[in-house]
């Protein structure tokens, strides 16, 4: 296979662009396609902060690499969630690559900063692990943009990621959570702006480009996810995408295109929101969705307790803003 | 296993119920959920005449079953066409069937009443098989029900049949196939209304209830149906019902209940439709798609012949009704 850019020879195949890449034009394709996404979304300019969330991962270091190498102001922000060694080793090669770049990088830990950790929280509370973790991420990430003033909160999901969510919800009709799977939401009162650079890349363009860059990621999954139903979501699409290359990105990107305008009256969020009694975030309740999962973590009481049955709606509603966790519904059902 | 409703010995597992039953206890069960979606969706009652396309196979013939079973005026209409061997049989078993019954059958064979069958069409036509098949079907069985004067037109479509196709469309968000993906599609000037009465039962729920009723239906599938991306779909949708029993009804009875109006408005069908100049059916073009398909087979010129790139979008648009053929796009892909 030769490239399709230089005609030399190709080192990475793009089925559903029916094209292959030798490793410079790879990486130039790869820019491409995020700068492509950030125009096309308006998702920033040259002059904001912008903080990428990193995990330590392919998807988030490797965001991170190519908003630097496109010349933005990006920060890392690393949360430790404190699950043993996976944390620790996520945390070092977060570090190391920042190191290496002379990169900004500020790091929060869960137990240091709100007294729980996600193993805990899991075993504790009445949300799934991947649930609360979840949870967690989008305050922490909202919080501290908040706090330090960034325009707006970069994170990693790859299209393989954003079809498998969109698969999730629209199997189940979640006409809110789809309402909202949007690859950039503005800003709002409390709420800093969220992108997704990387949603026009698969999973495998991800990993390629991280491979070719030399980025030193975690490769294992977090230990934690086992069973985790978005995997399953991934599964079915992987199958549908090798009999039909170009399905994820139909899907996904027809839905930004086409079908997003159809559910954005779906989309009950934020109608009225007011700040949490507790943290000052804006929540539909009294208390937010993390101050009451975190109270319930520490067995702490926040003033009267609201009916927990409604719990895992309002998680998703308020707060996140960022779409859905679908693996929310996953202990349910 | 027990049975749910009656604590005898169960033969047949209902998953997604949660719910195993015996033999007279399932066809109990099969004939309620006819019952639920011909009345949840008014879609006709006691003294009306309803049609059944009947194609030889478990579900055409069950549903032809279970609605004289119910005591429905039901009236079968089978379609040759001339898919050699196939055919032939799926003709017999159809005879028979009404036979026994002493049910009415009307047979109309495609070549005799319009000069081709399905096998030529596919060859000398610019539709893929499947396609040409499925708008002669569509055609012959609304014309027939207007001709003979039937109220409804019911086809066996069962729920994997209407999970797989809502899966197809929504995976391209063909919005306006989407939106006549119901249950149920109202009488319109020259389009009788259509029915889908088994689209709350399983594939697997479908060939029970024809084994346990001592149906003799066609076990092949047509052999022309090789590489269909609806099977694709199906295997797709399988797996996540095994990972997740339920998938499939809460896909598509969701869709139904929750989604199908927000989709209502990108019905573009219909808003202007002008008779055929050739038969008289409802067209948006001058010709309907079946007679610019016949007259394409058989190398007839129709008036000025329309540009033909539109032609399968107008397929799908017009006379239809009955949702999308999955397959009409899978030839370009």
């Amino acid at each position: 296979m030769k490239c399709k850019r230089c005609r030399g020879p190709a080192v990475v195949e793009v089925r559903r662009h029916n094209a292959a890449f030798c490793a410079d034009c790879f990486v130039h394709h790869v820019h491409k396609q995020v700068r492509l996404a950030i125009r096309s979304h308006d998702m920033f300019g040259p002059g904001d902060r912008v903080v990428v969330a990193v995990s330590g991962g392919k998807d988030s270091l490797g965001l991170w690499d190519a908003l630097l190498e496109l010349g933005y102001r990006a920060s890392g922000l690393y949360l430790g969630l404190g699950i043993g060694e996976y944390s620790e080793r996520s945390r070092d090669l977060t570090r190391a690559f920042a190191r290496e770049r002379g990169a900004d990088l500020i790091e929060v830990d869960l137990r240091d900063e709100y007294g729980f950790d996600v193993p805990t929280a899991g075993r504790k509370g009445s949300r799934s692990t991947c649930a609360v973790c979840g949870l967690s991420k989008r305050y922490v990430f909202n919080r501290v943009a908040l706090d330090h003033g960034f325009d707006v909160v970069a994170t990693g999901h790859n299209l393989d990621d954003e079809a498998a969510t969109l698969l999730g919800n629209t199997l189940r009709w979640q006409t809110d959570y789809i309402a909202r799977q949007f690859p950039v939401l503005p800003r709002r009162e409390g709420m800093v702006k969220k992108v997704k650079p990387l949603h026009r890349l698969s999973e495998l363009e991800a990993a390629a480009y991280a491979f070719l860059r030399g980025i030193d990621y975690v490769v294992e999954e977090c230990p934690l996810v086992g069973g985790n139903t978005q995997l399953r979501y991934k599964e079915a699409m992987n199958a549908l995408e090798s009999g039909s290359p170009g399905t994820k990105a139909q899907f996904f990107l027809g839905f930004v295109e086409k079908a997003a305008p159809m559910f954005a009256g779906a989309d009950a969020a934020g109608a009225e929101l007011t700040p949490c009694e507790r943290c000052g975030q804006p929540t539909t309740g009294r208390f937010c969705a993390f101050c009451r999962a975190r109270a319930q973590v520490l067995g702490e009481r926040l003033g009267e307790t609201a009916g927990s049955d409604d719990d895992d709606r309002q998680t998703a509603r308020e707060l996140s803003e960022e779409v859905l966790p679908a693996e929310l519904y996953a202990r349910g059902r």
